[in-house]
């Protein structure tokens, strides 16, 4: 399996695979957003009485634990195992895990019981969740110990997920490899949310290309990092990047994006 | 009774109607803003608490179903019962009414249960609602079987509501006559909510011409879909032509509109 | 103790405060840009499961009642009073209080049984909460009796609070002195939220300022006031307005500030 943004994008745009998202409260319209303008198609269902009928007609499962509840957990869980039975990819956005006992303990709850094909987070949010040394104040990774790349070997292994470690490169590791990309713009740190719609873009490169979560992952990474550079052409600050974020990731040209995305 | 979205709109920008919405997640922020860009007012309370003393200082009361939960049911039949109480005009939006069981038994309850007004939604979402042989997937409709004029048509009769079918060319009814409405552009599309947007700008016009709700829907289509219009000029993507598209509702002109609409 | 937002704006981004904002549905993604945009670090977290623990962490809390639930009130209540506790300070906005009763006692409540620094409101909300006669429709202050001024100091005096009352000119008081803000722009009062974000950044004041809370929040709206003349000005609506009033509060310059800012 090789690594190839551009060829699963147009799988996307061809495709329009749904993806359900059980996100927070902050970021679903732009998460939606973004989904829609790399060409999937997002639909956001949080009651118990409708998750597991809605993922099963979607390609993947994003869950992203932003702005948490008790009837938004049971209905993380219950959309997880239902996309387990129907062996739908399902992603875990463990935000502000370390933060909170309540986060992390439902970090924890998702990995234990849902098979979760990718876990997408900082650096501090994953070494909480491997018991590594981190420090994480808000939603914010402060600190932690060693290396990204081996954090994300050790994740990967000691949680039996694809590890996708973000940060100024990023790190992605199925327990063996470990790939590295280095797209982006730091602008993408001055606007809420871009962490969770990097999490949604994975969704949709999984729903894509479910076989290969290793390539898939790193591939919506270096997607979404290529259209944050070109954002950030034109930007004057947070506000007009964030605008122009949509209108690059619409613009994402297939034919050359392997060659722009910095993937080793 | 004659169709002048120009006429209303500035009754609407003199009068500034309360709109009190009960809607989803996802686009509280943008229906608010698209709401005061037109030049009405905007609230949202979903507490059972308080949604029927929201509701008796308003104009138009708009209920979306896009990210549902029993207590917001509750109080979307509750705020329903307390507009019909004191005649102030009930839009519903069935979002995602064929994707999942509750969604489209949630939307009959409502139908059900309330008198509504106007029935804003795509072919799939509507088509669920009267019978008809409809897929939905997601928030998307994927086909419908028939024409579209003839669903509106056919909704309206069955269900005592004005029909308001949105699409390449939107269809509004009552049962008798059906007006086509052909304003709006492609872009629409390729941001989450507008859909949302369209409903609670109907929600406006309805405030400011309640008597006429075949009419009043329909111009809220065409002065939608012109402001689609001025947004797409200078349009680079879905993320410039969103922020455009406020601009464009807060500049609508009036004086021009009813010649740039296209009913028919 | 001096007025100098610029110096404050310098701290806020040296040490980068975090502010725990318990708020609206539709304005969270707004409040934690605008926080972020500034130079703070915001998080959203409401559930009574993790409220006390979260806010332990942060510079300031902010309390919004612009969506309001009971389970949300327990958790605005249990914030505030860990908040009391650990001496962090608390900012209320009472979104819509006079409109309905629930919205009226919950603010009360919150005045009630926590020690509140700062009220940031607008005079209806405000003139409400003093029992003066004012008027409030959803969330628009329509008519409050008597001068701006002397309610602010007449609510800081009553309440025992800072009282941030805002308008075409802002007037803040602590019971004794007034500082009127004279910064601003018409167009903050077509974007929904524009109140919240202002809310928001008096939060990061108040964090990087805590023992001054009368000069913090009038600092605050001056520093918001001069970001939003700095957006209109290549704005062509409320759309373009809004996404450059991100990039305004980013480039806020702290060396000219304290030149800009109208407070006397």
């Amino acid at each position: 399996m090789t690594v190839s943004p551009g060829a699963t994008l147009a799988a996307i745009r061809e495709r329009k695979p749904l993806v359900h998202q059980i996100t927070n409260y902050v970021v679903m319209n732009e998460t939606a957003n973004a989904t829609l303008a790399l060409g999937a198609l997002p639909v956001m269902a949080h009651a118990r009485e409708e998750v597991e009928e809605m993922v099963a007609l979607a390609g993947a499962l994003v869950i992203n634990i932003g702005t948490l509840s008790p009837h938004w957990v049971d209905a993380m869980l219950a959309a997880g195992r239902a996309a387990n039975a129907k062996g739908i990819p399902v992603v875990v956005d463990p935000v502000g895990a370390g933060a909170t006992s309540y986060r992390t303990e439902t970090a924890k709850r998702l990995l234990g019981e849902v098979d979760v094909t990718v876990l997408r987070g900082n650096p501090g949010e994953v070494g909480t969740l491997v018991g590594a040394d981190a420090e994480v104040r808000g939603v914010e990774s402060i600190s932690v110990g060693g290396e990204p790349a081996e954090l994300a070997r050790e994740a990967a292994k000691a949680l039996g997920v694809v590890a996708s470690v973000t940060g100024p490169v990023d790190h992605v590791s199925d327990g063996e490899t470990v790939l590295a990309v280095a797209n982006g713009h730091e602008l993408l740190a001055a606007v809420t949310g871009t962490g969770c719609m990097s999490t949604a873009i994975t969704g949709c490169f999984l729903a894509a290309k479910p076989d290969a979560p290793l390539e898939a992952a790193a591939e919506a990474l270096a997607a979404f990092g290529v259209a944050g550079e070109d954002a950030a052409a034109g930007a004057r600050g947070p506000g007009s990047f964030h605008a122009a974020l949509y209108d690059a990731l619409y613009g994402l040209d297939p034919a050359t994006l392997d060659e722009r995305a910095r993937v080793s």
